[in-house]
């Protein structure tokens, strides 16, 4: 068992001891979603005020809306949101390299075999922060899959400060 | 504003006035990435012990590795981490329904022309939890783009207790 096993196994022997929520419905109480980026330096939960079985919490590379399309037609069609926030956030990895760059990475780290199996992915990096945030709302609002009475908003988190705010 | 973007405000402020992070660096601090379902009754920093800074967190429809590996890969790859913790769980939505569900509840609620936005798109179902994460362990463990070094393990959560179990 790694060291990363044994702290996650230890920490949440503590956290079952005193957890009470085990009645919670699958269907999130308050009916939406986060979209939000995997960055170890984003705790939704307590930054955004995400009280256990609200929201969905939907999180990958840059938060991006096309990446996470599946499960946000999972969350609106199956379990019945119908609020998307989208929040990007400040210094994010995705603003550091170009998709030539992690595809060279990919070669150079782990062979042709593995630069075939990614061979033509988009690993959709961007350049502007809230020119991303607003471009990913409007692919959002515009996609056929979100049915048109979903309120879609997009925020900027600020790892500096832990502060959002509202770009559209 | 709607009422969840007025609380997120409210809750952010509260939150960022006694935020005292904002000297984290971008990669995380214990090199490893949780990858786990959207699933509003998960939260994987209180659960699993992630402290601020520690991990990516990675989160979609069932905690499908497919769905994530284009951030994984950025995650390993750009950020250095190489260590995977899946976490599928109890009472997982994707254990309630079919593809031919989903595409019909999108062509029911959102038209034909939805339909054929998503047509042939997989939404990864699975019938077998247990099942379902040593599948997706061992697609990461044969997957070209994760180095062999990368130490991979599984695990249920159980929404009921608040407990983890590791699987595999």
């Amino acid at each position: 068992m790694s060291a990363i096993q044994d702290n996650l196994k230890k920490a949440n022997a503590e956290y079952a001891s005193a957890f009470d929520k085990g009645h919670l419905p699958l269907p999130p109480g308050k009916k939406y979603l986060v979209l939000t980026c995997m960055d170890a330096r984003i705790d939704p939960a307590a930054a955004l005020g995400i009280s256990l079985g609200d929201a969905h919490v939907i999180r990958n590379a840059g938060a991006s809306a096309a990446d996470a399309l599946r499960s946000i037609v999972i969350s609106q069609q199956l379990l019945g949101t119908h609020e998307v926030v989208l929040i990007k956030h400040t210094g994010c990895g995705m603003l550091t390299f170009t998709n030539d760059v992690a595809h060279a990475l990919v070669e150079k780290n782990l062979g042709g075999e593995a630069a075939r199996e990614v061979e033509g992915l988009d690993f959709l990096p961007f350049q502007d922060l809230e020119e991303a945030v607003k471009r990913d709302v409007q692919f959002l609002r515009e996609s056929k899959v979100i049915a048109n009475e979903v309120v879609v908003s997009g925020w900027v988190y600020e790892v500096e400060s832990g502060k959002v705010r509202q770009v559209v």
